[in-house]
């Protein structure tokens, strides 16, 4: 296995002085790259700062930790480069020496497609096979990686990157800094049916748009649905994981973060700061208060109040669905208790058979 | 905030004559876009065709309502346009006054490239990088959007459109007026494998295809994969949400509608006119029945007869899952029941402590 | 409707002859092509190999079946062609006259853009509005089909097939003989935020990378997210079906294979030849053991032993799993026996009322 992306290639006194740590060991060992314990070969350098990577430590080769200021003192001949914070400069080595992103250069591809009515900003990157609409806009220093499509009259604001394939529909709206990865489609139509008696169904135009606000992001494939006649909203600083799906009309609020497959079916409406666990999902219409509570694997069938905490299929007060959780785990012993009373009550007497 | 894409910019006056209806108020007021109750501004137009809008519509700055008949007469100088349908009036301006579907230019696009043997019907309009296979047929008017990949020897009907990066793939069909949403892709292989004694799984050949109805919809990153060795089948009127999976050789009917994060698995059959909640999945080789009705959050596990109801996981009969989740709530109370009943018996001659 | 993509135009003594088969009845028979019962045509080679197969032949109007040898004898001038394995004859049928897969023309296309210092091996079929970063290598014979984006510094072995549209993200290593299905997003960015005390997200650099195994294959718009800072894994021979996630830092074991819709969260760790149903996800950092099944539709939130056996929401052994779900459909007998202890006790005088 080739090694890991953040190529360190320093020793252990330089990575210390980069972090503003000390090294406790061999200051001269020459370190490769950062690695967790179980992948880690003998020249990483592994960073310790939870109690899994505690436990893990042990049986790795590596022979230098990035530590905080709680870990004991080396032993084995092990290095240490004990650091305020272990997890912080974790992100420290990943933005100085990990990978970029992948951008285009500054300016258009040849082999991208700009609707000469398109206005650009400046230092936008443009990458091959882009297709940039009529009317569209692009904030200054944007890129759009290959093969995205941003469709007529979109407006992208400034600092944004859209990862590869990207779609943004006609008339749809990004603030700035915001980050579509691979795949996201902002703007197909929602799913808008009139049912006649004959069981046919007859689509309702969708015409809206999709607005995000800025430092939105969103991860690879999912889906923001344009409304039916206004907008759909995705607020300031709101994240979103892969595979979800958001339907047509939703809002959310600012700084709410939804996890990986969930589904929010039309018109529903998080507040701010709500968390949605995985594989979740809101039925048409939901209303969810701010900073509330939504457990993975729940389907929210009823409005949520600011605050709240719910969970289960349909969706209860988390502190509801623990209890019946837990009663549906002692059925076997209710179910032997009453077997016990029916025992004692076949014996015509229990008066006199207290067994 | 830019005013939402439903561009009106004409009187109250002028919106009624389009609409066939009536103002009561102003009917100079000029108007400059439809919104809904919670996002419109001062000089919005206001669709009121919900009860939950005639409530939203209190705190609304809109000075004019789009309404029903039943609407009460206007208050607090506010215009009323007054229409015999509220809800089909939108989709009136919606149709008359809002944004078109992005579509390429009919021929080809000069960043296109159409295999020499593929036949394209009158009015074919294909877009930047899109990529047509080796004898395929694209039948009149049909728009592929950019980035379209359509391989070899695929079939789409007349006045199609396929939106930015849908994949068709060899040999697959389409009917007429198929509406496929961004990132769709149709005949990518079925997950199909044969596993050894030792667990290794051996690749079953996916050399069928896929066939879409005429007047099919697909939400954005839907995927329906091909048939083992004949065909995937969706019959006409059928529509699928986003995020939907439909395994190989899975046979819909007509005029079925499946909300999203739905997953088919391989085999399944749904008959005309079922309609399929989100989040729901159906095993493999389920038979649902006609006008069968599968509650979202569902696994479906076993046969549905025409015209059933089901719910729950795995999925029962709607009644009988009704009261499923009503026992499972009253467990508390049960609990407490039999709590009472040992206490009573514990007490040695129950009949003299009737308490 | 066209016939189905298994071409056989051969005459039944043919067939039989390529499959190493034998002909009772019409040898002359001419064949059109391979198709289920339910969707044959008269002059169509049906197989029967399932139970279900045979019971659906019956109304079949196909001529002519393809059995194995415990089939009975032809009865109503049909006739057989039978084999030693009627199901592995399908896929000699397919491999020998089904459509082959797409692939571009061996060398790059002149709409694809290859950055000079990647490094292409011999034989490589790139195919239009391929976009190949910086440094990137592609390993001999392997095929990429239009739209398919590799960022730099990815690694791509032999004999791989992309599909259109397919997403290697940067610094990304796959092995030989990998199958990417159109759609399929490899490296997009991990889900981590940092919260802070206002509730706001600070994004967590995501530099590492995903390496996929030999012989790895996955579905249509799956996505498999990069590590944080060193690798998220794909053992060899694992499978993963269409619309899976795989978060950040997973770890699949080898020959593991994934139905559709699954989630994985971040670092969650599966052993080799692991089961994992549609629809079912595992909690970030779950721990699986080798040879493990987790049932579709569960939620796993706990570590599973090597071979356990789990389903539900939440999962749980499935004995226990079992007997929950079998005491759940029986509440309503146990609320029945306990109104009835209430009658009895409600007496009295129990002793005298033996009813």
């Amino acid at each position: 296995m080739m090694h890991a992306p953040v190529n360190l290639d320093q020793t252990a006194a330089e990575i210390a002085a980069l972090l503003g740590g000390r090294v406790e060991g061999d200051a001269d060992l020459r370190l490769q790259a950062l690695a967790s314990p179980a992948l880690a070969g003998p020249r990483d350098l592994v960073p310790v700062w939870t109690a899994a990577a505690s436990a893990e430590v042990r049986n790795c080769p590596a022979r230098c930790l990035l530590v905080g200021p709680d870990y004991p003192p080396a032993e084995n001949g092990t290095t240490l480069v004990r650091v305020a914070d272990a997890e912080a400069a974790i992100d420290t080595l990943a933005r100085a020496l990990g990978p970029p992103r992948d951008r285009p250069a500054a300016g258009v591809h040849p082999a991208a497609v700009v609707d000469p009515s398109a206005i650009l900003g400046e230092g936008v990157a443009i990458g091959p096979f882009v297709s940039v609409g009529a009317r569209a806009r692009i904030g200054d220093r944007t890129a759009l990686q290959p093969g995205v499509v941003v469709e007529a009259d979109a407006v992208i604001g400034a600092d944004c990157h859209l990862a590869p394939r990207v779609v943004v529909g006609f008339r749809c709206v990004l603030g700035d800094r915001v980050l579509l990865h691979a795949g996201v489609v902002i703007g197909a139509d929602g799913f808008g049916f009139r049912r006649d008696a004959q069981g046919r169904h007859h689509k309702i135009p969708q015409v809206g748009n999709v607005i995000l606000g800025d430092d939105v992001e969103i991860g690879a494939n999912t889906t923001v649905d344009r409304a039916r006649f206004d907008h759909t909203l995705v607020g300031r600083g709101t994240k979103l994981d892969n595979d979800v799906q958001v339907g047509h009309n939703v809002r959310l609020g600012e700084d709410v973060a939804i996890a990986g497959g969930v589904n929010l079916a039309g018109h529903c409406r998080l507040g701010d700061r709500v968390l949605m666990g995985g594989m979740a999902g809101c039925d048409n219409g939901v209303i969810v208060g701010d900073d509330a509570i939504l457990g993975g694997f729940s389907r929210i069938k009823k409005d949520v109040p600011a605050g709240g905490f719910v969970a289960g299929i349909p969706a209860k007060p988390f502190e509801e669905f623990r209890k019946e959780r837990a009663n549906l785990t002692r059925l076997p012993a209710l179910r032997e208790r009453v077997a016990e009373l029916e025992r004692r009550l076949g014996q015509r007497d229990p008066a006199e058979d207290p067994s």
